[in-house]
């Protein structure tokens, strides 16, 4: 099992790119299967990860004026039947809790696959007057859903997530969070994560069962392949009114209430292992690394150890997330190792950096060698590494995204650029499914977004010619 | 459902100590039934508690040199089944899932009641030298229990928590570990929470299953009942055994691992409810409360206002956790909703105050009103209130701890302790099952732990009357 850490053992991204993912999982210590087909065991470095990124995103909540709740594990079947077109999306899905105890239960209830309903129901209780309104809450958990296939992180049969559920006085307010939510997932990802995404809005066909409709952004793969990032969606009265959520207003009338909802889950880790890796492994965008930096000592003398201890702490007063490698390995199977997991930056201090004074610092996204002054100055230097390593992952992905992002004004078109390379296709669409449906028969590829503020392809839809107005980016999904 | 929030509506502790606590649990807004029997929500009051003593807690385990991981929330039965203690042990309330998707399991799996065959399972495909040890893994995670009789906090069938799960070269180390954590524990409740506690070993009829021993961290609460507050277990090899968890030592012999684990739940939030509260309701203490500060505006009038921003704007650059109450409700209302939801301070702003420069100080643990200056030294009074709040506290729960520890050297005593006022009571044991069940029998009261370094009270056994040495805590449990 830890043998795979050499990083020899990973296949190239050119050879088998679903390999090459599974390889880096596995290797870069963030996941490994559990005896439960479906499950996976979120490891330190996994986890991590998925720890760093719910600090983040928890701030950007709470600077929003949201708070954390946590609504039970299970729901009765009867409350989940309730809204029916949830029902029918999650039905086929759902793992049942048929017995309690030693006893049959007599209901069964799931596992939830998802809140709405258990805080639909929490809110039909605990509103009553405009004063309640809005409601602003989010929870953290996992989440089950009896998947066929699986792949760690993209798909799994638990995972975890956040899931914000509000409830608002007026349909202006509840669509104002509806998008103010998606600009937070928008914000969070390209500047933390250095994913550039495309944000828009789900169709029909796409949209999540149950909501009126869906906002989400949309991040492009190395392979081409596209990945939904995160999604809010906007409810109107279709909750409140199966859930009875109702609330006198300043009138004195009585109001059903208006709600949102909005999710992110741990998917987004599988997002950024196919953007940012490479075939060294994983490589981490520094504001979102639980280790920004790894200390290597070159030989186990101590005046070296001493001089690693002293830039440790020196690193650490400046808050920079630093661990040393003190393990019994080689140095060289140490920088391996390091870079499997993708640490942005390795530093490296031997016998002559000692003598020189200076230390030797790896930039993890480009090999780069650099020597710094072993003083004062040098947080400050980590620092900027640190940044412009950030930055420049983002400008690379960014140019990935334009270089495959391609036009077509015909369904012949989008199967020649799917032929040749996938990624996205800006194409217009007329707004019928039969025509999504026939181009996902003809090139594989579905709709990933409605996006407006950008100049018409053409004036006709891409599948049947009619005219369209839609501005659709379409893409094979993970 | 507000309507409690008034004050009034909360029965008084010393009419009725079981209703005085639901009211408070509903009326601090801390916790909400829901629709499933058994299950209740954690609402933003109750949820923003167990995240700061998440905050505060994991802090120390990382301290201690140990990683999160997640584990699969769902367990087959037959992994569960091969320690036969602990699948005993928790066999009569495990939930269990049989359908999943639209088809019938093979083999049925149940939810968590916690990993030990999880982590062990992991540890058994992730150990193969003693390089990988020692493996300082933890989990935040919730379990399911189906208990019959359920409270909120106290006990329900679902919870949260964290469960601790490592494993060593040597017994000395994993012994080690199980004490350290012990000892991670007993400070933070004791510092932050506010909460004196006992600390010693279970005896064998009250250890935890599968555990070579238990060392918990017991509490007593306002009524003289005593609450299990966390608890550390020592496996041995025992789970190692049955899991097939093998290394090479240094020698290349191999060997069984050693293991341990530790956990602390939400249950230590009814243990705050019910140290600290009193006939208001709820008491938190400054250092763990969310909310330490709330200003209250006495008027609506902007120069209040403006004065109420800038004494927030102070106390928040100074790293104090205040709120500013701007609804519509009246001053009054604004005040019992404070002392219900036991904010440590009230600030109120006045026409007066300001004419005076002063704020207004509430103490919520003593009522004492306090004039400060509303001037750059403000934060620092602030933080002193605070700090003696937590320390008034602490003194006031240590005090009590000891008025209702009594010493017994006969059953007959026990007795009539017992009916006086519940407490500790400390006596003597010979170590034989047949007398806890005895003493269970007539007094209604447990082994809470064994204890060390103290005086025996007596020679022999106070049940049986024969030779004893364990000197032994007894109490009536929640």
């Amino acid at each position: 099992m830890t043998n795979i850490i050499n990083n020899k053992a990973i296949t190239r991204r050119s050879d088998d790119f679903a390999q090459w993912y599974t390889d880096v999982v596995r290797a870069a210590k963030l996941a490994n299967y559990s005896s439960l087909k479906g499950f996976i065991i979120f490891e330190p470095n996994g986890y991590g990860l998925w720890e760093r990124i719910q600090q983040e995103l928890d701030k950007k909540f709470k600077e929003t004026g949201h708070e954390n709740v946590y609504m039970p594990l299970l729901i009765p079947e009867s409350m989940l039947a309730k809204e029916s077109e949830l029902l029918e999306g999650f039905m086929p899905e759902v793992a049942w809790v048929t017995e309690g105890g030693t006893k049959k239960l007599q209901e069964r209830v799931c596992i939830r696959p998802t809140s709405e309903t258990v805080f639909s129901d929490y809110y039909s209780k605990s509103i009553s007057s405009y004063r309640d309104l809005p409601k602003l809450l989010n929870q953290w958990c996992s989440v089950v859903r009896w998947e066929k296939e699986t792949r760690p992180f993209l798909r799994s049969r638990e995972f975890l997530w956040q899931e914000g559920h509000t409830a608002h006085a007026n349909k202006e307010e509840a669509e104002a969070e509806t998008m103010r939510m998606l600009e937070v997932y928008k914000t969070f990802v390209e500047d933390f994560l250095a994913i550039p995404v495309i944000s828009g809005r789900k169709t029909e066909s796409e949209k999540f069962a149950g909501a009126d409709y869906t906002l989400t952004i949309e991040a492009l793969m190395y392979n081409g392949v596209s990945l939904q990032a995160g999604t809010s969606h906007y409810f109107g009265q279709k909750f409140s009114k199966a859930y009875d959520i109702t609330f006198s207003d300043k009138n004195s009338q009585t109001e059903y209430a208006y709600q949102t909802s909005w999710g992110m889950s741990t998917r987004i880790i599988g997002g950024l292992i196919m953007v940012h890796g490479d075939d060294k492994g994983l490589i981490i965008p520094p504001k979102i690394a639980p280790k920004q930096v790894i200390i290597v000592p070159i030989a186990n003398e101590q005046n070296i150890l001493d001089a690693v201890e002293s830039v440790r702490e020196m690193l650490l007063q400046s808050d920079v997330k630093v661990v040393v490698d003190l393990s019994e390995n080689s140095p060289g199977f140490k920088f391996a190792e390091s870079e499997v997991q993708g640490i942005p930056i390795r530093l490296e201090i031997g016998k002559r950096d000692l003598e020189k004074g200076k230390v030797t610092v790896v930039r993890r996204d480009t090999g780069e060698k650099i020597e710094f002054e072993s003083d004062d100055t040098l947080p400050k230097s980590i620092k900027n590494i640190l940044d412009e390593i950030q930055k420049n992952l983002f400008v690379k992905a960014k140019q990935r995204l334009g270089d495959l992002t391609f036009e077509a004004q015909t369904i012949d078109e989008v199967e020649q650029i799917i032929r040749e390379h996938p990624g996205f296709v800006k194409a217009m669409w007329c707004g019928d499914p039969a025509c999504e449906e026939k181009m996902r028969e003809r090139s594989g590829i579905k709709s990933r977004c409605i996006i407006t503020g950008e100049k018409p392809v053409s004036d006709n839809c891409v599948v049947c010619g009619k005219k369209a107005s839609n501005l659709v980016i379409w893409g094979i999904q993970y």
